[in-house]
């Protein structure tokens, strides 16, 4: 039977770094890699602007029944009146939370052809390449109470509420310690424990299951703030990286900057594994956003979503042998010297459809 | 009358670094810039060992009495096993809250005779300038409920609570805007008003304050992700940001990390005026943690302590062309190639006290 993917364009440069996607699908059902049936939905603020909300029931129920979920970008400054429960965001965190997507992955690497696109002095990033492993469906994210109350005399109170429970911590250091196997074997748990009992509670749950399960797994606790210290500091110290939801937002944003690659960059978002049928819920998007301000003039760079078809072919698909071709296809492209204007340092640009048809080129000579 | 300085060495290099701020304040007071009457006292793992609490009563009365507090630094892995409520941190944070210190000033400056010290590229930070204003006395740090609850079945539950109310998001605002005024009339408000109900009304009361009272100051928002990346890769379009108490960590961090300078940084934690005194109270420490490693070894380099010093001048007691000549001999010993271990780049180092001496000297010359 075909895959069933679903297609989420969303807002902003959404649309057209999605075509990029498309094509690849397309082209890897008709070489007969695997059958792809693709669905497509709306997301964000193209949902808002046709059903009033971020995403409508219809969409998630064709992402509960999809075998993955791929979805560009949401978001920009036409939606920043909308009422909170329905602005954009909104639809990317139900899609979290209602698929149980607990596990998000995102790689920092430093792509070689890009060392010098980096902030970072190149040879502190030269190499480079860590895997953030970042809770999704919990933590202040999701945590009730969670509301704005009028206390009279012109005062409010904002309230989030930051909550872990041991089986949440568990599963998500369960996937880093898993991950770290095949890559060098090194996790790097972060919170902040000396002022969060919820960071106590995670740092306890990570260092019991890994004498339990893991020992031969190299394990470090650092805190967020010296974490992100450290990140800027000597990043290649790290391999993978464990963190809560909040700081796992906040410190892959900054590991993706440091790589001078952040329009490269895909993300995958996985549920548990489905005991009955061993499948596992899973939605792929690139890191970056919707950058509004480049939409719909070909500039955007495709290659974070193309990329997130590599991670679903992997993660979802077992397709390892496909999903290293099109990783080399990338690789091959860029070091002919092929750069959109994200990554052209002044230089030459290709257009959004150039790259995606010169990566597909590039594939179908393998 | 005298003023009152309560000195809290604390842990790790704290002693040593203290000893040279002790040099200052001692050489101030005998050139009669001013008189300084200084007492000290224990806090962190130093107030444990000899009080098994994080700071004694007495000194906390001393710490209100005051007209400001010297702190060095706290904690160490000698304390890693010591009950949770008595832990070095919770020394500073009884500090913090009980003297109501709810503005933290942590400036990020690059050196100029440091600019090659830092990991980002040198055009990147040579010039650096910002003003973190992080609001130090709410949010996560402090809200109840903060707890680790049983549930049975071997699962447990972490909670922390992130609370703002609208007069400690105006009171910390207003002292980012009037910085602002000082500089160069920008603020950058950051928060996660897109997952965050308390980060919700934040942009809002900042929005409103600046409107009512401060429109001639330049405001952006920016969400905290997006801020440590635009730290990463345009640090130099910030004047003052203003955040919160647990981003404030975060992002003050990384934003120190990036100047090279971080043995250098200062920082001042302050508090409202008295209605009827017109004073502040006022805490004053380096950026840089204990640093147990290199503790006792004459490594440590005293320059955030000694500019602690600095910021206490200015912002407790307006001694602002004192203040100057300090920064200013700093700087020059700085230029004249004077290097502590975390500065010399593999070059000539000098020990704690040949630094602290050496400013001294420079000092004594104007
Ligand atoms: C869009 C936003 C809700 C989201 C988040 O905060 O998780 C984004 O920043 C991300 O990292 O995927
Ligand atoms: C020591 C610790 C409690 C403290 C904090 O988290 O505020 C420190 O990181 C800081 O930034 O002053």
């Amino acid at each position: 039977a075909a895959y069933k993917l679903l297609l989420l364009p969303g807002d902003g440069i959404g649309p057209e770094i999605m075509a990029e996607a498309e094509k690849l699908v397309a082209f890897l059902s008709a070489a007969g890699v695997a059958a792809f049936e693709t669905e497509k939905g709306l997301v964000g603020g193209a949902a808002y602007d046709a059903h009033g909300v971020a995403i409508s029931e219809g969409d998630m129920a064709l992402a509960q029944s999809a075998d993955a979920v791929l979805l560009a970008a949401v978001g920009g400054p036409k939606w920043d009146g909308v009422p909170y429960d329905v602005r954009p965001e909104a639809g990317l965190l139900r899609l979290r939370k209602d698929l149980g997507l607990f596990a998000n992955l995102r790689p920092a690497i430093c792509y070689p052809a890009l060392v010098d696109a980096s902030s970072l002095k190149p040879d502190l990033v030269d190499g480079l390449d860590i895997m953030i492993v970042r809770e999704l469906t919990g933590g202040v994210y999701f945590g009730e109470p969670k509301e704005i109350t009028d206390l009279g005399n012109g005062q409010k109170r904002g309230v989030d509420t930051q909550v872990y429970e041991t089986y949440e911590i568990e599963r998500i250091a369960r996937v880093a310690f898993e991950l770290a196997r095949k890559r060098s074997n090194r996790v790097t748990s972060s919170e902040k424990s000396n002022v969060m009992k919820s960071g106590l509670l995670w740092r306890e749950v990570v260092t019991a299951l890994h004498a339990r399960d893991y020992s031969d797994v190299k394990l470090d606790h650092m805190l967020a703030d010296s974490l992100g210290m450290q990140l800027v500091r000597r990043p290649k110290q790290f391999d993978v990286i464990v963190t809560d939801n909040l700081f796992g937002d906040l410190l892959s944003d900054v590991a993706s900057m440091l790589t001078g690659s952040l329009g490269m960059l895909p993300s995958a978002s996985l549920g548990g594994e489905d005991a009955a049928t061993g499948k596992r819920k899973a939605l792929y998007e690139p890191v970056h956003g919707s950058a509004p301000d480049i939409a719909g003039k070909g500039l955007a760079n495709p290659i974070a979503m193309i990329g997130s078809v590599v991670m679903a072919l992997r993660y979802s698909f077992g397709l390892t042998a496909v999903a290293d071709a099109v990783d080399k296809a990338i690789a091959d492209v860029l070091a002919a010297g092929l750069r959109t204007a994200d990554i052209a340092a002044g230089g030459a640009t290709v257009s959004t459809s150039e790259m995606g048809d010169a990566i597909l080129a590039e594939l179908k000579k393998t």
